[in-house]
């Protein structure tokens, strides 16, 4: 089975749960404003790996699907959140949140997911073997919330200011958006009853595929056709962002390369991406991103060999390679 | 021990839980957003009474701890959260952490804050019996969550209506201010080891003081001296806000009498209070107000009977009386 057959396998059944959390919130206002973002789409790619590695490691899909609809209700919480903070007035292709109730709304609203999140997970059927699951996908998912939000300050705090490590970035990211991704595939792992070892296996999985995707995503932005990916080629140089491409290129570039760069940055302007472009290959950059994120996947992969063969173990491994592609 | 006394007790072991949960937070701005308000002040009830309640089922003071800390962390994530909605620039005599930081930091400070209560809930050292109590506790404190969410939803939604009846505005304030002292108590029960009646007593016990709490609020706004309660007399006529005494005087009021009160409501000025507080006399609305807080005191008191006599049933006694006192 393709991975986008996967995916909108279980997207059916999340969504099924997801709807049971939220259709019990009122008022009317903040129940629309809560469901909005999870109707307008996404892949669910969040709770398929909580399937996957429940699956993965001998468990049921039942086992795992509270869990995996709490893991993408605090995404989306943290989407809500994160479009407020950054002004992003649409996501999904449809005016986000805060645009359509109002700031105070969209801020509650992302409130709500974040605790109907926790309910979630509490409500899972529960024996004396699963109270220490419970308690053990909880404070995985827990902490995965501490570190989006302490990623996202640092994010906050990094803007303008292109003077950041290489190790910071990559924290960064990690924090922002590896941590849940891991926390999908370890919370996953600990609700179907993985050994010690293979939950921490998953995690690591779950935190290398992560930080693939991200470092991916803004590699693709440079070498693809505009076509492609659906924005123009550079969009993220003329939004001044920061990624590892940057941050590698402003390590080793010479200080007026480096002054250059940076004023290309702070620019924000489509004037002078193609020069942009030029620095990155002179410094080799383009290609030192795209190694990381073929090198965190294969990584990833061979982390795989804790589990025994099965579907699941072969949806993880194509799940892994479908971080790399475009259009996601 | 004078409830003052007892509330200055236990807020510095709970300030020093709270220091423990929120000194690995990073970035230090996130840090020092999140730890503005609480240092800012604040009596510390809700956790007085997790600590309370837990002692008063036979429980001892370090079982409730982490539980006290996670109620105080949820109780100023959410008057962050609402401090930003609600545009109000100043809270406990200093400028709000949005003024300080601005909003995009507030947002995420509020959501550490909640993240951290959880996290810290689940710290509770946890051998085979505290599992469940753990779990318990946490469906206690999530289920307040989603409701002071609603609750801030429906006082929004409410906002320039007076069509609201009593049975409305009354499940709006539990939402907003009840839930989370219902679940300050019922959680101290719970981690304490009460019994299922103990449990549901103690919860009950919190929900009417906690509504006696804010009633009371909105009457001594009304009666009491300038100086006694440290704002002018009539302030919440000024801002036009709904209370029970203003939901009672509507539902009695004949219509030009309910058109006048709208209209002092809505006019948000200080020329006519003491017309306003004229038609509370007349429909007899203040006494209604003041005599459903006396009542819910009363019978919250009486559910005391549930727990053996002891320094904190005493201590229970006093906070719940303590809730029609001035100058909180």
């Amino acid at each position: 089975m393709e991975v986008i057959d996967i995916l909108k396998k279980y997207s059916t059944i999340v969504d099924e749960e997801i709807d049971k959390s939220l259709n019990t919130v009122d008022p009317e206002k903040l129940q629309k404003a809560s469901e909005h973002l999870i109707k307008a789409g996404g892949k669910k790619i969040r709770p398929a790996l909580v399937i996957l590695t429940c699956q993965a490691v001998g468990g049921n899909v039942e086992e795992a699907l509270k869990t995996a609809a709490a893991v993408e209700l605090i995404h989306t919480f943290s989407l809500i959140h994160d479009d407020i903070m950054d002004e992003d007035n649409m996501r999904r292709g449809k005016p986000s949140v805060h645009v359509l109730w109002g700031e105070p709304m969209a801020i509650l609203a992302g409130d709500t997911l974040f605790s109907k999140a926790f309910e979630t997970i509490l409500e899972t059927r529960i024996d004396g073997v699963s109270y220490e699951r419970v308690v053990g996908t909880l404070k995985t998912v827990v902490d995965s919330c501490t570190k989006i939000c302490e990623g996202q300050a640092f994010d906050m705090c990094f803007e303008g200011n292109f003077d950041v490590a290489e190790e910071e970035y990559m924290q960064m990211i990690y924090m922002k958006t590896g941590a849940l991704i891991a926390a999908a595939t370890k919370s996953g792992a600990i609700v179907g009853g993985g050994s010690p070892e293979q939950v921490e296996a998953l995690a690591e999985y779950g935190r290398l595929i992560g930080l693939a995707f991200q470092i991916q995503d803004d590699y693709l932005d440079v070498v693809s056709d505009e076509q492609d990916i659906g924005k123009p080629v550079g969009s993220d140089v003329v939004e001044g962002k920061m990624t590892l491409m940057v941050v590698n290129a402003l390590s080793k570039a010479s200080p007026e390369d480096k002054t250059e760069l940076i004023s290309i940055l702070n620019a924000k302007s489509d004037t002078n991406v193609a020069r942009a472009i030029e620095l990155f290959e002179k410094y080799d950059s383009i290609n030192y991103t795209h190694n990381i994120s073929l090198q965190n996947v294969e990584r990833a992969k061979k982390l795989l060999d804790v589990v025994d063969d099965s579907p699941a173990k072969e949806a993880l491994l194509k799940m892994a390679d479908f971080m790399l592609e475009r259009n996601h």
